[in-house]
């Protein structure tokens, strides 16, 4: 049997560590490469190098950045005194497309999965406390995701910042849990509807 | 609203001009990318760089190759005189990877289809038929893919190479259709079934 040409057999295999991506697929898509006009070809291998040398993790936030602090821990018009926590910079760019925030964030660079061996001292919790012992921050909104990780990280949060978020006067916050924008009731899960009936708020005319 | 940083946004950006990636796909990709070691995330970025610069298309059968012509023109084991023509390399490598075909190929770089703007002149089907004009070919298998635009490339080639075929004596066939192997009759579809019915064959225990 001949195999593939060497140059393309190491690309389908770098392909194939990439996530979601199994043999087929980096077949597939190392054939569109070799087919693809030089430009966009060298384009992404230009585009993989940059990101690799350019980027680094903000030394306040930890958000992905190509200068540090990052343009959100540098922006003045942003309220330094609200902190939200997510998981991964991803998180927090879906923060901000929703345009509804304008505190600034923390990233812990992953959650706590012990069975897949990441700990507490995985993620940027020390850098956290740190952020809340030197003052200047009135709330903490715990953001990561509503899943077994996510708030099993949230609860490890609230449990480890308690004694300065009470020193400091610091108001410790989760984000809501409830029905999601634009969701058809008799479509949504069990789990969210107890979410939202378990969550619920008073809606007097007077509130 | 913060965007990305640029070089992650030319990342996504390139990953996004890969077939079957959306703009979600390629942030996951491009964010795993970030966080993959220097020496894998440079191992992709070069090995992009090497199938471009070093692989070509064999000059005799069009298969991708590092070396002109290609192992597999270059074998001496090889049967010169039985040439199966695929569209694709892709092809031609599960037809290696089968070990079933001891003979040549000729990699057609595509199908007929006009609605594509696919004519036959974007394919290699002048260089087969000086192939089969020079003499030394027993038979053509084509071995298009059993689709509308397989079929219909199949058909086109029969017409098209006629007359050389009476002339030089060269057989010309068609990989046969039926039911995949391994498969159960009550799962395939009644096209499958069709192609089977139609292309039976004698069963005698004198064949």
């Amino acid at each position: 049997m001949t195999s593939y040409p060497n140059s393309l057999a190491r690309l389908v295999d770098s392909l194939k560590k990439l996530p979601g991506i199994g043999s087929k697929t980096a077949e597939r898509l190392a054939f569109h490469l070799v087919k693809l006009s030089d430009e966009d070809a060298m384009g992404l291998a230009r585009a993989i190098r940059d990101v690799k040398q350019n980027l680094t993790n903000c030394s306040i936030c930890f958000n992905f950045t190509e200068h540090d602090p990052c343009p959100i821990c540098g922006d003045a018009q942003r309220d330094k005194s609200i902190v939200c926590v997510v998981e991964q910079p991803k998180d927090l760019m879906a923060f901000e497309k929703s345009g509804a925030y304008k505190g600034v964030y923390h990233c812990l660079l992953g959650h706590i999965a012990m069975l897949e061996g990441i700990s507490p001292d995985d993620l940027t919790i020390e850098p956290l406390l740190q952020r809340a012992t030197k003052g200047g921050i009135k709330e903490i909104i715990i953001a990561t995701s509503p899943d077994l990780e996510g708030e099993g990280t949230a609860v490890y949060l609230r449990d480890v910042l308690a004694d300065v978020a009470k020193q400091r006067g610091i108001r410790l916050t989760r984000i809501a849990r409830g029905v999601p924008a634009g969701a058809e009731i008799e479509n949504v899960s069990g789990a969210i509807l107890s979410d939202a009936l378990s969550g619920r708020q008073a809606f007097g005319s007077d509130r």
